[in-house]
């Protein structure tokens, strides 16, 4: 199981290949809530999301022979284009199995840091990308039921807690649960006295059935959310890691997500894709419960092709 | 004339009202351009705009007789909610004279921070603000043509020298000139090696042409751009310290202001107005000048309402 230790060394790891992302607030936000706001901006991260952390923590914790025959993942979303750019920062070799209707937008993303694509139907990903792993031989990085992901995800909230110290709560997004178990590992060790929050669409609420139910619970299909980075079903260790660190889930609904991107964008100026900003959904949906608090949230990410805006 | 000490006090002054803004960069930016841009973003300041700078200099500056009496100003725009924001701060009275035709937005933006707004024909400005102003007994202050609010301004520019001191250029909007003027004058004592540039709209290049024939020339009438924080004429003590510190203007078109505008949201995940966007589209524009340059650009504000985008 992942460990502060771990979240430690890996930010010592991946420091000069992500940003140190800064954390900004919002006199709007804390007089609405009655309460303090410290967002950390993971949609300034490198690659535009804190995937950048957990792949660049796989990618340099690799030996020097184990790194000559590359990584491979199979993704559409943003932990894809994060391994390529953490591969092409250690000079070594990236292959990426995407669903043959992935966006143009998010292929051109992985092409352009210079990762081999294979395409394939979206059903047979698992096995198009175990076959194409054998024939290479690469480590597979898996987008979050991975302990070196986990491990570098938490890193995000082991610099918020640098930061702004005295925080009484801690909200992320839950969709895999890498950021979600990386920062419950750490705000449990480092701030015992604070809670950690998961923020989930209502469309995709299986982690807050799981976290209920005591028992993970299947990915909801053929969902529909704006929240797409969340899509995902929660994984296993990550599943053990909430339940272990007491993680509690709130859920939100598609038009408290659409108007908390919108805040972002028209008062924070900044781009938080959906996915991300279900963390002010979750606040405003237990606000009376938030008074006079010192909230840390995490602005997951910013890659969003507006469509959700008007 | 403005001074490095000027700016200095202004720093000390409303250090508790304004943010320190963060400086952003990009990978991308700096590939594109050869070059290594600093992004001083301003857009991530109070009300959303530098502007905040200035007004609150300016409030804080007035003895408490003065204060009393409250301060006034004619604006459409973010000086009028800065100079709202900055009396609230001071708990002192504000009046702002408006054009009937100003958006509901600006509107409702001053009227926010508690400012009393009086209407008038567009032409009618000036006398207005200058008749309530007698009645009143406030402190005017102009957007521009005052150097406690050009001091004021000029603390963005020495902020982002404490975060990056070794920079060959620094690069500003120019509308009325108080944030390049301030800028000159800190720029020129504490990085003398460097230049200054100022990026104004080609529709309303006055500020090029006053600098290129020495003489202040008028306001350009009834223009189209992008850039509507960028519409003012130059001012006069503003041209003075422009000439003096030698600033160098490069006029940027609509496409390129577009362009940019669209960059800073969709690769930088920054709402940045078109008017702070010019300073991009001006890098762009000379781009072949600038390789292996260390660049600070001041991003001046966020308040867009998209109409610009796609």
């Amino acid at each position: 199981m992942t460990t502060l230790a771990d979240v430690r060394a890996a930010a010592a790891r991946i420091r000069d290949h992500v940003h140190r992302t800064p954390v900004l607030t919002s006199s709007t936000l804390d007089g609405e809530l009655g309460a303090q706001v410290f967002a950390k901006c993971e949609n300034l991260q490198k690659v535009g999301a804190f995937k950048a952390r957990g792949a660049c923590n796989a990618v340099f914790s690799l030996d020097d022979a184990m790194a000559a025959r590359g990584v491979i993942t199979h993704s559409s979303g943003n932990h894809a284009a994060a391994l390529a750019y953490a591969a092409r920062a250690r000079g070594i070799a990236c292959a990426v199995v995407m669903p043959e209707t992935a966006p143009a937008v998010k292929v051109a993303a992985v092409r352009g840091y210079g990762a081999e694509i294979r395409f394939c139907k979206p059903a047979e990903r698992e096995a198009t990308c175990t076959a194409w792993q054998r024939e290479r031989g690469a480590r597979l990085v898996h987008p979050f039921e991975d302990s070196d992901v986990i491990a570098g995800q938490g890193t995000a909230a082991l610099e918020l807690l640098e930061q702004v110290p005295d925080l009484d709560l801690v909200v992320v997004p839950v969709g895999g649960g890498g950021l979600c178990a990386g920062t419950a590992v750490v705000v449990s060790s480092l701030r015992p006295q604070a809670r950690v929050i998961a923020a989930e669409p209502l469309a995709v609420d299986d982690a807050a059935r799981s976290l209920a139910t005591g028992r993970r619970q299947p990915r909801v299909e053929g969902a529909t959310t704006w929240a797409d980075g969340l899509l995902t079903g929660l994984g296993e260790p990550n599943f053990r890691l909430l339940i272990d660190h007491g993680v509690r889930v709130v859920t939100v609904d598609e038009p408290a997500i659409v108007a908390a991107a919108t805040f972002f964008l028209q008062r924070m100026k900044l781009v938080v894709e959906p996915s991300a900003a279900t963390v002010l959904a979750a606040l405003r949906g237990i606000a009376p419960e938030l008074r006079g608090a010192r909230i840390g949230i995490v602005l997951s990410g910013g890659n969003t092709d507006f469509g959700w805006l008007r």
